[in-house]
């Protein structure tokens, strides 16, 4: 049985940080008296008394809590929570804005989930308070999908991540303040970070105000802009310092944790760091020597240029910066591909994640040595750890729902009447948690705006799943779940 | 150490037979009078000379030859003996048509895996002789690959075909008694299967020629036509014969064999089949209803263009019948994700194989189920055989194998500066064996003439690899498999 009253209670919990997380685009409409202030206050009255009311339901009743949770709990739990909190934040958005529920809804799941496709145009014309809160939630969204990510997948087995397990198989009452515990640490790094990368983007040329939006969307690899020239519009002092930080925020956050509790910097440790590093520098020095050999461009132009869009490609953050499309058919190409592979497990990036692939043609080479010898015994390790079956059914069961995930929305968005181009890379980039797509319509000079309810509603569920690693989200629709 | 001697007596008796192959065209280039008969005699005079001296020379040392074969010996044999036949099989091109080496033998690989991308247009215009030779490669491909998939790629594991392995687990030398007995077999069924094909398409209303050559590319999947309309250039009867010979060329041969010894008539008993089925009605109904609905057609019409254009996509035939990219973009999206699943196993059909896609599927559906009742029993089947670790590591290589290349391909293609569109739908159409692109270079409409030679090489490259599962070629480029 589900364990309801305690689902009942962490929704409640969660809704009023929410509700304190609201107060400070109060202070900053109050501070640029945008007058958005009195919405915000509403909406924050309104999402605490629906958590307080929540929690107080759930520890009314005389017979005391249940605290344990069975995996059936955790799948339910870990998908509820990003559409009630993506529902309560929406509030803001129709009251400030009078956009539609479809149109608040969509901007906010894209913020939550780290996407970042909007349907906001004319940036710099909105209340600046509207501005910080759409960064903010990209912050938000950025550091619960890391908790997420250290705390809770692992025991779940999805999509190989018991590979990043660090204690005891089964989950138990031990985990919480454990759990608890890492949290704190994870979010004074994931803070002091964005407030390193502040003050970088400050001394770059950035207002503070721009500074501090690009900070919190730039750690997070949200891709959400103040401009709607996105980071085309800083200087490219700008750039270098966003390439760092997005770089950093396609690291597992839980290395810096570690390092600093050791006081020892060995990111290496980790080989989807390593990994992730090589993959970075090679379509850097490959997209580098392109642009100079074909475009005639100055090297440290091409460098800044490859370097950028490469991190912003592989990080899924989707800042935009130049209109790569005239580049050529190489470098849209390798984009693409790139946009699958994503960042680090255990980072704000979205896609398949690098170590997946690294685990997956682990298995393959294993399996080709033994076609060749079938008599032989072969190993293969990732991080030390053997890939045993289990962490193989877990992989391929995430990459054969993840193409079918992004198949299937396609499909779908295809017969909602979207042309070849949007519905496909519409649905690449909602599953991937990119933000822009390719074309006219949903390009880096397009937005989200002009598409019809329906395929906003059916990418925002994409953003979702992708989000929850697919595996979180689908396991749901099984009737074997609800038996 | 490898058993050459056995590799190259091989390569010798092939040869031989390819030979003997090319004694048709002889006999047509004398009947049509086309002066096309002595090159063709030179050719097929030059590759007995050459199958001859080979079979000579590995049968003349004085040692007994070793006619045992390990992994390593099959697996580089059957990638070696379709680069040989297709070298030989490309002279008369060379000598017919004045054509280049690589367009020839582009043509050539291009038929004997079935794919059926052409560089030639204006096909009435060419030698009836060479038509047929085109023809004939197709249909020889295919009952090639055919006896391939049923007598060593279960062996060899390649992709989960051990599911279909009927005897012990390890190649001995009473396998070859037994694959000769069923080889003929399969030739009888397929070559009996091929004549009920023409009779029924020179009913249907085509010529005596037209319907020989098309009964050999539709029960081949293979895709070439004597005209440049391909089945356009025919009345309505020729396509429902030809939607019903592709369907029966998507379904492994073997069934009808075993058919035919137990004398009872149950292909469902196989799921892949039954899947199959299931699939082609799915699509036919939902593009019928589509058809109707947003073009007015005429129910028949449309049944008639849905189930022919169907067939020929999951196939993987490539028939053109009408430019379905008017048919708006849901129908386009369709397509293109037809076109990886492909047909059954133990078919002529390329892609990545409906069993695979229904295997995959039950992990996936086995290890959610895992996930909710971590301490729970599931067991997966497929045909009554329970999927195993070993079928699930080879599943999942053949799917990273099979996205891994189509990428690799197309990235190259666009290095060459071939256009988004063309790399990309170039590189699916050869790795899955469909033949044309999309596009307006390489599409229903265009041909592959106008591509830079290094991409014709890539693209047959591309080709064989899909005949061959990927896995039997790219084992080669291990240093494992050296050693
Ligand atoms: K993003
Ligand atoms: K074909």
């Amino acid at each position: 049985m589900l364990n309801l009253r305690l689902l009942v209670l962490v929704q409640g919990l969660f809704l009023s940080k929410l509700a304190l997380l609201m107060l400070i685009p109060v202070v900053a409409g109050w501070y640029f008296d945008d007058h958005s202030s009195f919405d915000f206050l509403l909406a924050t009255a309104a999402t605490a008394t629906i958590g307080g009311l929540l929690a107080a339901v759930a520890r009314f009743r005389p017979a005391p809590l249940n605290a344990s949770m069975r995996p059936r709990d955790m799948f339910l739990l870990t998908t509820l929570i990003w559409l009630v909190m993506a529902l309560a934040a929406s509030l803001p958005l129709v009251l400030v804005e009078h956009i539609s529920l479809t149109d608040a809804f969509f901007e906010t799941i894209s913020g939550l989930t780290t996407t970042g496709s909007t349907v906001l145009s004319d940036l710099s014309n909105h209340p600046p308070a509207i501005l910080l809160w759409r960064s903010l939630l990209q912050w938000a969204g950025g550091i619960g999908f890391i908790v997420m990510g250290v705390g809770i997948l692992p025991y779940l087995n999805v999509g190989g991540m018991k590979l990043y397990q660090t204690e005891s198989s089964d989950w138990s009452d031990k985990q919480v303040p454990h759990l608890k515990h890492y949290t704190r640490l994870l979010f004074t790094a994931y803070s002091l970070l964005t407030l390193a990368c502040a003050v970088c983007y400050l001394l770059a040329g950035m207002s503070w105000f721009d500074a501090i939006n690009h900070a919190l969307t730039t750690l997070s690899t949200g891709g959400y802009s103040t401009s709607d020239q996105s980071m085309a519009a800083f200087p490219p002092a700008c750039h270098w310092v966003g390439s760092l930080f997005m770089f950093i925020g396609g690291i597992p956050l839980l290395i810096f944790v570690q390092s600093l509790r050791r006081k020892s910097w060995r990111p290496w440790h980790d080989e989807q760091v390593f990994g992730y590093a090589k993959l970075v520098l090679a379509s850097t020095l490959a997209l580098t020597l392109f642009l100079v050999l074909s475009q005639q461009q100055h090297w440290l132009d091409a460098l800044r240029l490859a370097l950028f869009n490469t991190i912003s490609v592989i990080t899924t953050t989707g800042f935009a910066l130049t209109d790569y499309s005239a580049w050529g058919h190489f470098a849209m190409m390798l984009f693409f591909i790139l946009t699958f592979c994503g960042g680090c497990s255990g980072s704000t990036a979205g896609g398949i994640k690098i170590f997946r692939l690294q685990v997956a043609w682990r298995i393959m080479i294993r399996h080709l040595k033994r076609q060749i010898h079938p008599h032989g015994t072969f190993v293969s390790r990732f991080n030390q750890r053997v890939l045993n079956d289990e962490i193989v059914t877990s992989v391929l069961t995430l990459l054969f729902l993840f193409v079918f995930t992004i198949v299937v929305l396609a499909l779908a968005l295809a017969l909602m009447g979207l042309d070849t181009m949007t519905a496909l890379t519409g649905a690449v980039t909602a599953v991937c948690n990119v933000g822009p797509g390719l074309g006219d319509t949903i390009g880096p000079a397009g937005n989200f705006a002009s598409l019809p309810d329906l395929a906003k509603w059916a990418l925002g569920v994409g953003m979702l799943a992708g989000r929850l690693e697919i595996t979180t989200m689908v396991i749901l629709l099984l009737p074997k779940f609800w038996k």
